[in-house]
């Protein structure tokens, strides 16, 4: 299509406005709807998006609450029109960082290297 | 603060949540309101913001206008609260893309080379 020599990279279809990202639903690979991305969390240096906030309710009978995903943990998923999380329920039940509504995800390094060992996701930083 | 030898790029407060970043002013240099982010647009691949919508009304008696800005020429001034776009008033009332609300400002690589190209800005892709 152009002249630059990287069509694979100049391919349009890969922007997506952050307020659609934001409600949009989070599934196991099955099709199981997990919850749904209430926030993002972006690095204002880089202009990455950093984490998604997920909010949580009424799975195996808790209330809602909200896990804080490394962003390169989530796949776009378009036949399902969802981020897929592929990650067993057992872990992510037991994930470290469960943020209340309104508050930052990230208080410190420390946290944020222990949140992505814990889901074996690349860091943002330094990419 | 942490053994990885990279104290300068943990730093906790480069993060913001994107409604924040939603609604926030961009300003001239002198503090002068352009007008506010609309919305941002998501490279899906990278995770990256690449654009910012800007809304811009009753300037110089223009009604209600969008600009699609590539987000490497903002910079976030703390003080002001506010992005700044350094750009001549020419510059901006001659830029080729007004994209109307609601579509995505990017139809194909070509605009978006025209645009970074206009503005003098890094692309967000292959950096």
């Amino acid at each position: 299509m152009t002249a630059t020599g990287q069509p694979a990279t100049r391919d349009p279809r890969r922007l997506i406005a952050s307020d659609r990202v934001i409600g949009t639903d989070i599934r196991r690979p099955d099709g199981t709807r997990i919850g749904r991305i209430e926030r993002l969390m972006l690095d204002k240096a880089s202009g990455r998006v950093a984490y998604a906030v997920m909010s949580f309710g009424g799975f195996l009978g808790l209330g809602e609450d909200f896990y804080t995903l490394p962003w390169s943990v989530l796949r776009f998923e378009p036949r399902q029109d969802a981020y897929v999380l592929d990650i067993p329920e057992e872990q992510l039940r037991a994930a470290p960082a469960r943020t209340p509504e309104g508050t930052d995800p990230a208080t410190d390094g420390a946290w944020e290297e222990q949140i992505h060992r814990y889901y074996d996701a690349a860091p943002y930083w330094g990419i």
